[in-house]
């Protein structure tokens, strides 16, 4: 019954059960007798932009398609001025190809510029950096209410997080419903599986918020904002350069949430005081949900 | 007091006091009161190989160095077989060159690859699982004794993490004792960190032991086995690949570590089972302690 009415909001929800994303392993325990847990599987995942490869990133291989599509965007390779023809992913190969209809101008860069210094993923922190440049996000609402109705649903919804650990989660949500919920190894993934699925269905980022249980570092923030969203919420910490970033673009900035409490360190002209923080219960000891502080 | 006796072992142990490396900043709490935390740094450092820009890494930006040397050894990019000169560090370009007396075979190998397909980066995946092939870590003991000792020292270390958050610990140690204790944004930077480290000190890796607050994913296990170390311990939990490449390398991979329980999943054969672990205290509520699961 709890998995049902939590998970019936969402249009994506994490699928705990699926046999392909856990497997049991079997070790032992302090006492020195066998025991089997539950582990989360991980597997690399290439991903080419037209006939460049691009990187190999580490997944637990539930949507690569939407992995490969939202890397490319956060990290600004692939633009709103590139139309991409499709993605074909090849579960053999472990690899997966976004083409676009012409050479991006990201490949023209990398064309000139491996020649003298190496690195695609090097030159990608320059790009993601510029991509915020004159970048001002939508004003927008950001209730108290909503805050606390989310926190309470997602720590409840049934994951691989709770059920195998190891694992960060993002969840695109829209006033007090969490829409989609991605989970990967790692956070960044996570995101940019939640930018893939919304490149795909061209669903706007207005009025939307993203809530992650990973720490608000500068490469969350800017993926966030890059995406066009202007509210980003975490029960974690965050770090100086990510509030700073946050507060150059206008983005409501929310952290080391946990029950009813919460610092906001960036756009908290968003925030609407419509819920008495004291009438939040605190979460229960066994909640489960455990942040990477 | 407990600073010092926690702190009189380590070679190295974090500085939470350091100025630069934390920040105050203000914002507003759930109540819509003005209030001030602390956040860690993170800044930009660009690392090159030679003449070549391989990455640029998010890092609080403490021991640039030895982040630059761990990150390439354990990459792969340097191997014993490259004659480290130098490492030259930039504060105001945020860059640090590594140079060696020869080009490395890496960079003989991005000169003709990335003509065709792009990426250091995506390369470099192939070059971690290359460096483990035939790997076996040597044989040594893993005493029961000594895992609840470190961790019980470890926990009360003053750090970062405890005064700011949002940061990954990862402490190399030997027998009972915690001797180096690095610290970042990312728990990759803190294991390079240690690396580089110990690279440059020349320390072996044989009887040690490295003990992280990050999650066991397979590049945690893949560095830790590139670094000659035989075990590998967490507070957090497994990934399955990390788990089969720790059984292929004869890795002792423990984790879920809080209070007496644990579980290995590799490697238990290097276990002592010299204490109780009845014996030992259940962590107190407000230990501070959070693991990434």
């Amino acid at each position: 019954m709890g998995k049902e009415i939590e998970t019936e909001s969402y249009i994506l929800a994490p699928d705990p059960y699926a046999a392909r994303l856990t497997r049991a392993v079997t070790g032992r325990d302090q006492n020195g007798e066998i025991t089997e847990i539950n582990v989360v599987e991980e597997r690399p995942l290439t991903i080419f932009l037209n006939a460049r490869e691009i990187v190999t990133a580490m997944t637990i291989g539930d949507y690569p398609e939407y992995l490969a599509l939202g890397f490319l965007r956060n990290q600004g390779m692939i633009t709103d001025a590139d139309k991409v023809l499709g993605v074909e992913y090849d579960e053999e190969s472990e690899a997966v190809v976004v083409r676009t209809d012409q050479r991006t101008r990201f490949e023209d860069k990398l064309e000139k510029k491996t020649r003298t210094s190496g690195c695609a993923v090097g030159t990608v922190f320059g790009d993601m950096m510029e991509g915020l440049e004159g970048l001002k996000l939508p004003s927008g609402e950001v209730k108290l209410s909503d805050l606390y109705a989310l926190s309470g649903k997602i720590n409840r919804t049934p994951s691989i997080y709770l059920s195998a650990g190891a694992i960060h989660g993002t969840v695109l949500c829209e006033g007090g419903r969490p829409l989609v919920y991605m989970e990967d190894v790692g956070r960044h993934n996570a995101v940019d599986k939640v930018a893939g699925w919304m490149f795909s269905e061209g669903i706007s980022p207005e009025g939307k918020l993203l809530y992650t249980t990973g720490r608000l570092t500068s490469e969350m923030v800017i993926k966030t904002a890059l995406m066009g969203i202007p509210a980003l919420v975490s029960r974690s910490g965050f770090t100086a350069w990510g509030v700073e970033i946050a507060r150059q673009v206008g983005l409501t900035l929310v952290g080391r949430m946990r029950g009813h409490r919460f610092v906001c360190l960036s756009g908290d002209e968003r925030l609407v005081w419509d819920a008495d923080p004291a009438s939040v219960p605190e979460e229960p000891r066994k909640s489960g949900r455990k942040g990477a502080v």
